[in-house]
């Protein structure tokens, strides 16, 4: 999958680029039939939501669920991420992110990119995210909103929010949102499962709670130019991947067929990937 | 104003009407100018979001500002519900909501009619829903969610919600909702400033929280047929009116032009309307 020139032109202006109906939905329920079995599993990488059970994100299914592990290699993810940055691509996080039917709480406003500068020590925003539909979009069951134009300032300041909810992230403040949505507007791509959108580290997004009866499992996964791999190991591995070799990508059947892959923490979480390094 | 007999079918099927822009723009401005000042008052009146001084809604403006007790007699609201009850009506509430930028939080799924019927004791749903947009409402500014055709269960079993926001309201499950949004879908009407609602009153409704940088600022009145009034004063009588006098309607241009009208509570709020009944 090349990205065409007019592609290249959009996602150079917006910051974002919308594949609507990718994934089939053959392919698309080779995964979501994984997402429960997932969710139930006691383990550090299920983060759930501020008083629920519900999960809100879920870290590094590709290292030990098979579906997963293949949609980590899949080139028709994979190729246009290698094609913007003319190298090759690690897998930086990996999140199956729930926003369930009720329960699902919001994301406020932020850059990917300010976490993995502040925390991660990622040297350049040369790292991409890729959000995957696992089930429908629509208005109702808190759709990804992006400010397009906002990638383009880089890395913007933000302040450390660990009370809104469950999950702590740098945010960015009320006045310069309203600035930039003055210039960009608001846009929130919808569309059925199997649809994907690439965006940059650096665009501004954010997602309202979902109160509809309808589940919105995305899965997101950000790709970093191997040469822009992080420098600090202060989160634990499995949000911040620390393994930084070369996605070699499976064939395009790869959800429908059983090509093998490696499930190294099939067994549990190792305890090196929890280890974390003082700030100093 | 009257209700055509399409309009009447739509009503009795749905649940709801609504009129784009009904109100223009200059007589929008005469309301939207007054809010800041309500907003600012220390006033029980106003009810402010968890953890934020944002108002999440005012009580009784129409009892001590003039703009508002012009509004809760314009004709182009109250007719059409008189029309429908085939009644005199009275002004059972009066809120302006705020749903302000960034901080206005959600309102969960629910009937108006339960709260009237459980706190209130109003004995029939025979009080009709107005809702008036004085922002532009759009997909991403937490617009008012309706289940179409959900009125027709009329109350449903709803149990007390003390904890999710900073207002109490009895709340639908999760289960029942499921159930209605399948025969019914969601609809959210979205249209510029001016526009107006009619809802039932068992119509059930939501809505997610405001995370743009564009307020939605609506007044939500409620009109109750008069012989239909509130039997018990569990709650302050600036939520839940006393007085069951019907409305008199102003002229046409009555947002426009200072036609007199009496503001009781210009003082403050009397003392007799805080006493409520003790629950039996």
């Amino acid at each position: 999958m090349k990205l065409t020139p007019a592609q290249l032109a959009a996602f150079e202006s917006d910051g974002y680029l919308f594949f609507p109906s990718l994934f089939s939905s053959p392919e698309i329920e080779v995964l979501l039939d994984e997402v429960p079995r997932l969710y139930a599993q006691q383990r550090p990488e299920n983060v759930r939501e501020k008083g629920s059970d519900a999960v809100r994100t879920n870290f590094a299914a590709h290292l030990y669920s098979e579906p997963f592990a293949r949609l980590a290699r899949h080139p028709r993810m994979v190729e246009p991420v290698m094609d913007l940055f003319g190298e090759e691509v690690y897998m930086h996080q990996f999140k199956i992110n729930g926003k369930m039917a009720f329960d699902g709480d919001v994301w406020q406003w932020h850059q990917d990119f300010g976490t993995w500068k502040a925390d991660d020590l990622m040297p350049e925003p040369r790292a991409m995210n890729v959000a995957i539909f696992l089930d429908d979009v629509n208005e109702f069951n808190g759709p990804l909103m992006f400010i397009p134009g906002s990638h383009k300032l880089g890395a913007i300041d933000a302040s450390h929010d660990t009370s809104t909810t469950s999950y702590p992230l740098w945010t960015i403040d009320k006045a310069t949102i309203s600035k930039l949505v003055e210039r960009g507007g608001i846009v929130a791509p919808k569309g059925p499962r199997g649809s994907m959108i690439l965006f940059h580290s650096c665009l501004v997004h954010a997602s309202t709670s979902n109160l509809s009866p309808w589940n919105r499992v995305s899965v997101y996964l950000s790709l970093c130019a191997v040469s822009n791999h992080i420098r600090r190991f202060k989160r634990p591995a499995y949000i911040a991947h620390r393994d930084f070799t070369p996605i070699h990508v499976l064939p395009d059947d790869c959800l429908l067929k059983p090509y093998p892959v490696e499930l190294p923490w099939k067994d549990g979480t190792p305890e090196e990937a929890m280890r974390t390094e003082i700030a100093a």
